[in-house]
């Protein structure tokens, strides 16, 4: 593809930006010129997508109730938020009456996920509908088909109502680009819901969703749920099919991306991953694993006392006094009921992160200038400051960059081998630890994805949990320590100026816990085992 | 790692080789010298290493009778085909002593695999011997720690006897290199025995292992398997551990390598790939599936009627008469037997093959070109070729070929489901098709590998198996045909001006069954299947 076929229809970017917005109005004011009403606005407050579907099934409420029940808090969580790219409500709505018809005719639904309504980073292809990444050379280039996620998806009878914001170039944990605009934190607008899946989580934040799918390859998906208090589940690359996505740097095997679920719920998040790998994805998608739900490896895990490793502190950024707090509290809760945790060891991090860091720029940033030129708008700051690393690296020293990157999974994996708990003498299940040194912060607030990144790198599986809040004694904490390094001494400051304001909003403070490559049933039974502690100790 | 660090102690790369060759002189003399007597010749020609494991476990043979007598195989097979290369002869000794001890102390034996004495490519890391790739750059360059494979082997009872010779740079189906030079077809010298495997076929043609373990990136297990009568398995890459090899081209990821082994029977392959699989080598590789043993899909396979997909010819090189006539009988086994065959369409493979080439050469050689010049010898003339092919491209170029390469594997996975018998509406269990086009070969006469390259770069098992022999009347068929391209052309020739002389040889005559990504258990039953049928219609 060459410059001149993408640029051959170029319009003032300006002018396509405005045209996909009025659409989107347009379809927005036509679906609420219909009328709908919202029977039962309580719909939207079950996190649960299984006793959701269960309310279907049993006839409490029909699909259609509950897809204009959550259309119509979408459009609410837009407005507040600048959350949706692609509106899908008139194919939802219809597609919702009929699963009602079919269970009118048969009795019984058409899946587990009858009438559950979900919605999509704008990246997932919907067949009729853009996949903008953010960029305005791709609006008005409609998918051909859907996704093999929205295959699936509808096959257990979910309903797509619509697609949501991301960063331009994808490649950036806050959410903003030329062509949709900035997305905002719900509850104050000079604040960054996180990203690049951050309209999801604005959005779910707001119950305008039951699950949103992201993508996820430096934390795309767990950084906006610690930031908005939600589950985020990166799996392992191989688990879920990226069949139909597009992707910025695409074609790079670097690091992988993953497909993965955001929720109000862990439930959702496991019924979701439990049911997909019912559908053997990977008889559909070339690059999926065949690897069906192992329930023996998640109900054992759910069974015994846990070894957890606890990484405190990756010893390049210090984290704000709530996270270190909430990771004490939820460490005493876990041995508290029995469970073994022990230090982990974080030296083998500055070494993950910095050949993750040579793969970013390895293509001098063409792909994403080839992006952007095509439609002519300008760059965001830190996708300008991307591509302007440096010159691209040739494929032999590529390869040399891929040697040294086995060379670290090697190297990860012999220590998680070999790490044994001084009290029991086993080695970890899961690790736990920060999502990020920092809660939500103001808009280009963010500067450090080492605690989620390094999971990418090494492809394994990567849950994020609400595990509590600011609290008072937070912001007494002395503070600032001597700084490690410019970015620690940015994010200290960040912690400095913002504490009270992040009091005051009662942020969310999320944890992470990670499991070896493709061992997604024990992070989700690892996970349960400590949401339900938290849950218990009326932490959140 | 630049230039002048790998040659700073250059010589002439004639006395690096002397140098090599002498030492190994003097470990085979010292060998010699020893004067151990062969208890019974007759050990090496147990085919099936459960039964040889056995004999020894039940006090029949000593492990140091067996091993003994392997390596005087070995040696008679090296002087006839010039196979070997590292010499491990006095560690095996050493070590079958310590299994006999082991067993006179405990009466049961280490492993399933106790005193099965193996050999390996020259690739595979053992501690204290050299990984030449037959660089004379990597001589004397001993390895500091074993290979994850020879871990697990020697966990499981096996004795490493020796390594064998492959062609400079690995990326060629014959086997040459000016640091240990040509291995010859144990039948005729004027002949290759294939490669890049191509010292473990010609050694196990003649007894000198039970199993050879080798690697392929284009058939470089399958196409000596099938030039010599061999059973040999390339697995989908996940499956076996890869550290601690080293490779030519190390560091790209586009087409994986699969570490498989090449042996006299098919049990011994089934029986080594289940018993690896139980060592759960994930735990101990980075690359590796979290993939055990599949028993049921194994049992059910063998249990039913199968549905085979049959490619006779993949339209761009014809294969030879013998080839085709003894798939035409297979088939017919096969139906009669009640499975169901149905044909096959090549219409992916050219442009499969068109994305692998462009792959092999994306760094215009480099990598090659610098491992050759460490050392100062001479390319011989297919490596010459291959690094010639064309400049390096662009890190962002590569990544569109990779785009490419996606789309092909997920268009095969569309062919494969989508592909229903017309009789039995069920979509392939396996594939079955020629290894190559044509048989054992004089030296330089291999043109095409299309027919086993296609599954590396999409990553699917793929088992040859010994299915005949050339017979009189495939001198008879009319032949050449019209020629589709120069290759084509070259390769009838190669039948018209050797056909009295492969007749003569009696040369084997292998087929290639081919399964979707990770099912080994699948190829491996379905392989039993059709051997079991071959056998007793007394075909080979």
């Amino acid at each position: 593809m060459t410059l001149s076929t993408v640029t051959d229809s170029r319009r003032p970017w300006q002018d396509v930006v405005a045209e996909k917005r009025q659409a989107q109005a347009d379809a927005i004011a036509a679906f609420l010129s219909k009328g709908y009403v919202v029977r039962d606005p309580t719909i939207v407050d079950e996190p649960d997508i299984s006793k959701l579907a269960a309310s279907v099934a049993r006839g409490e409420f029909r699909a259609e109730d509950v897809t204009v029940a959550y259309i119509t808090q979408c459009i609410a969580a837009h407005k507040k938020t600048n959350c949706l790219t692609e509106i899908l409500f008139d194919e939802a709505v219809t597609r919702a009456r009929q699963l009602d018809e079919h269970l009118a005719r048969h009795g019984t639904p058409v899946g587990p996920l009858h009438g559950v309504p979900m919605t999509l980073k704008d990246q997932f292809d919907v067949r009729g509908h853009d996949s903008t990444l953010g960029y305005v050379g791709r609006a008005s280039r409609p998918a051909a088909e859907s996704c093999v996620m929205v295959t699936l998806l509808e096959r257990l009878g979910a309903v797509i109502i619509a697609k949501t914001n991301l960063p331009q170039s994808i490649m950036w944990c806050e959410t903003e680009n030329p062509l949709w605009g900035l997305t905002t934190h719900p509850d104050d607008d000079r604040y960054t819901p996180g990203g690049s899946t951050g309209g999801e989580s604005a959005l779910l934040a707001l119950h305008g969703s039951t699950v949103g799918w992201g993508t996820d390859i430096g934390g795309s998906i767990r950084i906006p749920s610690h930031m908005m208090g939600l589950y985020g589940f990166k799996p392992s690359s191989a688990r879920l099919p990226y069949t139909g996505l597009a992707v910025s740097t695409e074609g790079q095997e670097h690091v992988p991306s993953s497909v993965g679920p955001l929720a109000r719920s862990l439930s959702s998040v496991q019924q979701v991953m439990e049911l997909l790998a019912g559908e053997s994805p990977w008889t559909l998608d070339a690059r999926c694993a065949p690897l069906p739900w192992r329930s023996e490896l998640y109900t054992n895990t759910l069974g015994r006392p846990l070894t957890v490793g606890v990484l405190w502190d990756d010893e390049t950024i210090r984290p704000h006094p709530p996270i270190t707090r909430v990771l004490q509290e939820t460490v005493s809760l876990l041995r508290a009921a029995g469970h073994d945790v022990f230090a982990w060891d974080p030296a083998l991090h500055p070494q993950v992160v910095a050949v993750q860091d040579a793969f970013y720029s390895a293509d001098g940033g063409e792909d994403i200038r080839r992006d952007v030129a095509a439609g002519g708008e300008p760059m965001i700051p830190h996708v300008a400051k991307l591509v302007e690393r440096g010159p691209a690296i040739s494929v032999y020293d590529y390869w040399q960059l891929n040697r040294r990157k086995w060379a670290m999974q090697q190297a990860y994996l012999e220590q998680w081998r070999t790490t044994k708990s001084p009290t029991t003498g086993r080695t970890a299940d899961v690790l736990l630890l920060p999502p990020m040194p920092h809660l939500a912060v103001p808009h280009k607030g963010c500067s450090w994805v080492g605690y989620t990144k390094v999971w990418n790198v090494l492809d394994y599986p990567a849950l994020v949990l609400p595990a509590g809040q600011v609290q008072p004694e937070d912001c007494a904490v002395e503070w600032p320590l001597a700084a490690r390094n410019d970015t620690d001494a940015w994010n200290a400051k960040i912690w400095t100026d913002n504490k009270e304001d992040m009091l005051n909003l009662g942020l969310p403070v999320g944890l992470q816990v990670v499991g070896r490559k493709l061992e997604e049933e024990t992070v989700l039974a690892a996970s349960k085992v400590i949401d339900d502690l938290i849950k218990a100790a009326g932490r959140k």
